[in-house]
């Protein structure tokens, strides 16, 4: 219901101090392993990011251009939704990153205060085929909107992402289709190493800028929109120390990307209006954004092999397999990750791009996969086909017309326990919008409950077990 | 978050007694009315549906084709909606009333366990001028979807009402454009009266019909979707008699309306489903839904009370002012609804049709109005239109593309409290679902409090103030 927050705990503020970061890569991502299966490679673990602690493995739904296509986000945070993924050349266009920087970051832009990781924007370049050129410097493309020209290199891709806020950033990589010859993936792989070690560059570049300059952290118990600190002072809770208003006036260029502040008075919160905006809401903590490399190469594996060392030479807090999902067959994708993953240091966290079904989200874990994204359970929930536990359905179909069972009478999410199948037919036969919002609450939350499950065998030391039960169901 | 119910509290059973209806005219729908304003029509009151009891004045959110389209059943009830309305015309067209009726009725169809109210299609019908042809016997219609041909008569309208499962029904009634001649108005207020008589007499004949069978009754604190009880039985809490399967069984086609269940085996539910299927959602109680009359007679005084009195003669169980809203001058409408409600009984509810902006909701309150229904708040939200505290917002305008406030800073709805016009703007802007769902919530909101706030101040006796304060702002 809502009711305004009418009363709200007083903040005890600390005088700021200024804390100088030494290290040139202080490579603050820490990834913890809490387990590990003995017959497989998949682990669970707590990849720590700026804006949170997620649970690996984990399942990032695609929020396109900063929504999840018909979910609020208080839908999300209800399903358990620990991490977003953004898509950088969407939102580059609209609203645009700079528009998003003024706003204080994507977070604050779209009101989502837990982790976001932004891809690159290369692979949609790249896939509307006719609208990009490949060069050595970085990708001319028109935009699909307009036609108009932009560039994009691996310093602008990361700083599009730095702009946006991002908790984990990607690489700029150059994506090839399936199939592709030896020279191509060659190719691919030699300068998707060099745009890493130029993305890099650029990342300890503006690391380097921002050096001693502190923003805002939020207090563990934080409940987002409702309570906010007083910025130029020290966190409550946390007693950590702030940017000061100061600081903030003297320097506005050396804020922090994730502060994204760039007139200190927009700092300034009545309390007649800091429980109502989202300016209210956490600022990114006192960490910078993480990079991953991200290892091309195909189903070939000396490529795969001579990507992988190339980018570990480079150092990355975090690694992706990409290139895959592209058409060839599931088996030598399999092959593919499982080689890969190995080629990978154990105490980072591995991410498999674009990928894919239920099945793939196990399959990818048991080959050592920590996180995964794919457009699949909402893109397909608007085309009204359900995963359910019994397998896909597609929901305009005539023999559900007069169902009254739930879409997954295994499922437990509000979808299945309030709606039956003859109406989520009813809706999508219409047109209504609310088939594509019911459909797409209960993928999403198929596929976490997925991940979730998976975890809990991790943990358990059950997961060959699961593995072997599951495996058939998916 | 989804859990599934563990324990739910055992049912303590009692014995199907049968309790016959000795009433052929037995007038179920209570109205209580609270308060009164001295200085004008206005009241506050209770009215007793089969489905629950609604706090007047109402505004019903129009439910189109069994969604109010952008809004989850959950997020209405979280807003506080207490009834639906819903659109005989679309429902009839799809998924077909029969399929409805065979689910169980609309509540139990779309999982909504409130009271909903349903038009009598002619609206639709008559609105696509093109599409209807009326005569005494009734109305000749093509679908808009496919071209077929459809009949609509009183009797016709009162029947697929029923299948349904309304909880309140209107007449069929013929609705004007404006301006219309004398001889028009005059025509249309004699086909509405005789076709009135005819939908009551219809009413009249299912009621005989079903008399002496009774179904089940949600208990006090029902939990939808949750608890159910065993058909066949008593209700648990209530302790009122339910249907006896063994009735069903030998009478089937006796059953209540709302019952709707035509295979006594659908009501067997085990303990595997019961919490899972919109089958367990509450049946219909034991009342029988109101029928409305509808007032015709456009802004001429003399045929509203001519067209009120023949209704009046005939009796219903509430009365609806129609035919305004449709381009007569506002001054003009707010004094017809005055003339209109005055003729009708202070004992009855006074129902204003398709009507309107927030201030007509004040003005026909202040009018002696008690519900109200308008596509206005939900079809403007997805035109990226927002009522708010400071008048009419167009979202798409360019001039919030950076605006970090509220879509209203007054507002407390979980829209205004999280996100911001900027972002709500560049959902418009690229048509991202998220906007109209937003939108639609807050729109909702705002007319629902508008409502609320309307209420109050009658409880308190404050409404002379209230309104004074208001109509300027709305």
């Amino acid at each position: 219901m809502d009711e305004k927050a009418t009363s709200l705990p007083p903040l005890t503020l600390r005088t700021f101090t200024s804390r100088q970061d030494k290290s040139t890569n202080p490579m603050p991502m820490k990834f913890e392993i809490l387990a590990e299966d003995k017959g497989t490679q998949a682990r669970a673990g707590l990849l720590h990011t700026p804006h949170g602690v997620i649970e690996t493995p984990v399942f990032m739904p695609v929020g396109t251009g900063g929504t999840v296509k018909g979910m609020t986000q208080d839908e999300l945070e209800a399903l358990g939704v620990q991490i977003l993924l953004g898509n950088t050349y969407h939102l580059y266009l609209r609203p645009g990153h700079e528009l998003i920087r003024e706003a204080g970051g994507l977070h604050r832009f779209m009101s989502w205060p837990h982790p976001i990781l932004t891809d690159s924007g290369g692979f949609q370049v790249m896939s509307l085929k006719s609208l990009g050129r490949v060069t050595e410097d970085g990708v001319w493309f028109r935009s699909h909107l307009d036609g108009s020209s932009h560039f994009l290199s691996p310093e602008r891709a990361v700083e599009i992402q730095l702009a946006l806020g991002s908790d984990i950033m990607m690489c700029l990589d150059e994506c090839v289709e399936y199939p592709a010859s030896h020279e191509t993936l060659e190719r691919a792989v030699g300068l998707t190493t060099r745009w890493a070690k130029r993305g890099k560059e650029q990342v300890s570049g503006a690391r380097e800028k921002v050096s001693g300059v502190r923003c805002q952290v939020p207090g563990e118990n934080q409940v987002p929109g409702v309570r906010c600190q007083v910025p130029g002072e020290a966190d409550a809770n946390s007693g950590l120390p702030l940017m000061s208003r100061e600081g903030m006036e003297k320097n506005p260029d050396s804020l922090h990307p994730n502060a994204g502040v760039s007139d200190p008075d927009t700092w300034h919160l009545t309390p007649d209006t800091w429980h109502l905006t989202p300016d209210t809401l956490p600022l990114a903590p006192d960490t910078f954004p993480a990079l991953f490399g991200i290892v091309q190469g195909g189903t070939d594996k000396g490529l795969r092999r001579q990507s992988a060392e190339a980018l570990l030479d480079i150092d990355f807090e975090g690694y992706a397999v990409g290139g895959l999902a592209v058409g060839e067959p599931k088996s030598e994708m399999y092959d593919t990750v499982q080689f890969t993953a190995e080629l990978l240091p154990r105490e980072r966290p591995r991410y498999l791009m674009g990928v894919g079904t239920p099945e793939d989200l196990l399959e990818g874990v048991a080959r050592g996969i920590d996180m995964f994204d794919c457009v699949m359970p909402t893109r397909n929930a608007r085309n009204a086909c359900a995963f359910t536990s019994q397998g896909k359905v597609i929901l305009k179909n005539a023999r559900y017309a007069r169902d009254a069972s739930p879409l997954d009478p295994s499922c437990t999410c509000v979808v299945c326990r309030r709606y039956s199948r003859r109406y989520l037919r009813h809706l999508f036969v219409t047109g209504e919008m609310l088939g594509a919002i019911l459909a797409t609450h209960h993928n999403l939350h198929f596929y976490l409950d997925t991940m979730r499950r998976i975890r809990q065998s991790l943990l358990f030391g059950e997961f060959a077990e699961f593995h072997g039960r599951v495996r058939s169901h998916l």
